[in-house]
């Protein structure tokens, strides 16, 4: 495997576990307010296209990740989705 | 361009201008108590490897996305940080 290869999976890999530490902070505090609900569905969005475009190389690496990272934006819209409409009622 | 490659630069755009409306309510609210400092700090690494990815591979699209993608990192980076040193001080 080259190094650009390598630079490429790193980056990947980063970007899937980028979203632990901030799923981690809003199941503690159940707080979303400072949170973007746009960012996190544009960002699940992009990592659901690195998913499938993982599934159709055959990639295992970008597969993992972003299978990870896409549950981990789902849960923090569902709590900001939660947060939003208990204010609204 | 076979239609994998343009799923993944897809991809990358969208994970690019994802944090703009991040960036937009940081800005608006100055507000950063809700986001995770350690997601940001991780995703910014991640982009800045795809940046170096795109140089290497002389990919613009990879290079556009993540350079305007770093920047907004870098914003939202600065406001939690200015934050954080406030309430210590």
């Amino acid at each position: 495997m080259d190094y650009i290869t390598i630079i490429g999976l790193s980056a990947a890999a980063l970007g899937g576990i980028s979203l632990f530490p901030q799923v981690l902070k809003v199941l503690k505090t159940k707080s979303t307010k400072d949170i973007s609900r746009e960012m996190f569905l544009i960002l699940a969005c992009s990592i659901l296209l690195w998913l499938i475009y993982g599934i159709l190389l055959k990639n295992a690496p970008i597969i993992i990740a972003n299978f990870f990272g896409f549950v981990q934006a789902l849960i923090i819209l569902f709590y900001k989705t939660k947060n939003q409409m208990k204010k609204r009622t």
